[in-house]
């Protein structure tokens, strides 16, 4: 099928899904949850040819060892991808939720709908298992999806695919052309320029991948391009939280997103040279006047720099920062309140680590990815984020006319 | 200032205005109403200049008649905008409004917390009212704004525009740079590029104007291009409820974009001449077999089509419409229900008339615009559609790697 049939079909498909009972939704998970077991040998199998591939592409440079990395399956691995298909079942359906029901006047009522957004274009790198994840969180919402995975994963990707497409073929209930996967390079650029069969973009992979998309498409994309988080410590903080908040958000995950950048710390902070050196010992790399303050290391490298006030804190983190996550650390309850206020980011964090910027955390069940946007969805995005509304309208012929002409008044009610 | 100083200076502004007091807003909505009733003479001497220049570009085709006419205030006109921005006092302060309290631990809770979305960039035509519009919602909302007008108006809004400035500067605890005007048509370029700085563009003017924007930029943009409604008149359809909706819908106001623009009528449908016969009476052009379905005629015209079933109408709607708002009239419950579910656009209607999706109708108090978007808002926007969130997360110390570990559990308990 040429690209254009695919696409056409999936928006057509994105037209039946919307009215989907949640069982039918509820089935379909758990077909492909037992089809992917059932299927096991065959996806590891895949994975250990895309393994093999891959490997001579890292002796020759081509790729890089840490996408090498993600590329791999293991049996951990297979399980929480089942794991988090089966979770999604247990998860209330976020579509046809009624989130507004105004009486307009007698006899005219008005209901703001939750339905789902429509076609999904997933570009990701490596991780396999995204399509396993993607391809249910779409279904839990109703959105059709159209899939590009890396080459890298290119046999994984494929058998994962088939698998989770026998499932929903074997449902008669379920759309035809729901789920989608494209493979050439060229269809990338196609999909960034189909905005009007495609209604939103969520890139999975690294910096540039994200940073690539955001600028070579009108269709809104849903993610984030860099995760620089900074944690503040203020004249008030205390070393030892201090010091076991900031060592859990460089070294727990060094290259999640949400793992701190830089520090910044009060000049007043009695215990600088302590902290620092906790830190050192805890194989962190302190990098004293970096080349560039907004840069994400995604490694054991943490920039730090001593600040005048808060002001200046929060005027750096507004600066150089991404709109991610960033926390302070104080006793002072005024200065927390200031910082969480004044800094401009989708988290804002007052004695935590920046760690717990994640869907799951903030017990939202599944999560999409993590949005440093300002409009539609931000921060962590659960399964909302992939749902807009329609505004019902049912009446008994009702015209404008007569509460133009002040002959009936609207009486705006909530029901 | 150059355009760059302008704008580093919005976005400073945007940074200080998210923490401004309710009170300190509707100061300034009741500063800028009063200033405009002082300075009205001033104003409306302004607008009699650009009058008298825009008649001369009418006069040599330059100039549209229908753009011109929406240049001109009148007292109505004038009273209209300063009640409007007296209404935004008394609406609820869509800016820090707790959207989720949730504990994660004992010690540790979240708050989803609304806030603005930034720096909005205001791209209008012709009427001046918008400048007075807008920027009373984005004091509302919170939001900083780049307002660019159309030439053909520069001596109202330039007016217009310093009434404002005035009164917020005389306001100490309002911030300087929170409403800027722009004015060279480079700016326009200058501000379609601007995605660091401008979060939301919103356009507000005829179609070519919005089509431009939207092809030009990667700024998200919050509006609609087309505004092509349906009616569908079922096969039960009532023939005097039907002829009363349909010449509302078409004729209240043609130019509006929730004005229908074709009829769809069941191949059963009884009364379809006397329906036809009545719509011509009421001085509606009707046009069988058009030259393109998917056309506003923003005019007394009515493109229309028999079809074999409900299925074909919703088949037709989704692919020749706009996502704007269409409404099916028929005494059949189940068919209505089967149009509002199927049917994909913002407003989806019962017997009622199409000119009814708009933001006072809805009962929302103001009205940013309408959008047909698939994400952020849909639909008529009132304030909210001006607002995203941060989540704000207080904690005692916590880190990740005692929840990684099992250590500690998280109890996801609302608040």
């Amino acid at each position: 099928m040429d690209f254009l049939d695919i696409i056409k079909n999936a928006k057509k498909a994105s037209l039946k899904l919307a009215n989907l009972s949640s069982e039918t939704k509820n089935l379909a998970l758990e077909a492909v949850a037992d089809s992917i077991e059932k299927n096991r040998q065959k996806i590891m199998e895949a994975n250990a040819q895309d393994l093999v591939n891959g490997q001579k592409l890292v002796d020759t440079g081509e790729l890089s060892q840490a996408v090498f990395n993600r590329l791999k399956l293991d049996e951990n691995k297979m399980n929480a991808m089942i794991a988090g298909v089966k979770d999604l079942i247990k998860l209330d359906d976020p579509i046809n939720k009624c989130l507004l029901a105004r009486q307009l006047d007698k006899g005219m009522n008005l209901y703001k709908m939750s339905c789902p957004i429509g076609v999904l274009g997933i570009i990701f790198e490596a991780r396999p298992d995204v399509i396993t994840q993607v391809s249910a969180l779409a279904i839990k919402s109703s959105n059709a999806v159209i899939l590009k995975g890396g080459k890298e994963a290119i046999n994984t990707n494929r058998v994962i695919f088939e698998t989770i497409e026998e499932a929903l073929n074997n449902l008669n209930e379920y759309p035809k052309y729901s789920i989608n996967q494209v493979f050439s390079h060229e269809d990338v650029a196609k999909m960034l320029d189909m905005s009007d069969y495609i209604d939103l973009i969520i890139p999975r992979g690294g910096n540039s991948l994200v940073k690539f998309i955001k600028e070579n498409t009108k269709i809104p994309v849903l993610g984030h391009a860099d995760g620089i988080c900074h944690i503040f410590i203020d004249e008030t903080a205390n070393l030892k939280m201090a010091t076991e908040i900031v060592i859990d958000s460089k070294t727990q995950y060094p290259s999640a997103c949400n793992a701190v950048e830089t520090l910044l710390i009060h000049k007043n902070f009695k215990y600088s040279n302590e902290l620092i050196e906790s830190l050192k010992n805890a194989g962190i790399k302190m990098i004293d006047a970096p080349e560039s303050w907004a840069f994400e290391y995604s490694d054991k490298i943490l920039a730090y720099k001593s600040v005048e006030n808060l002001d200046e804190a929060i005027e750096h983190i507004n600066k150089y920062g991404s709109g991610h996550t960033d926390a302070i650390i104080s006793s002072d309850i005024e200065n927390a309140g200031e910082f969480l206020d004044n800094v401009d980011s989708a988290g804002v964090y007052h004695n935590v680590s920046t760690r717990f910027s994640d869907g799951y955390r903030y017990g939202f069940g599944a999560e999409v990815g993590i949005s440093t946007n300002k409009t539609h969805a931000r921060g962590p995005v659960g399964l909302d984020g992939l749902t807009i509304y329609k505004y019902k309208l049912y009446g008994r012929g009702q015209i404008v006319k007569d509460y133009a002409d002040g002959k009936k008044h609207f009486t705006h009610k909530e029901l």
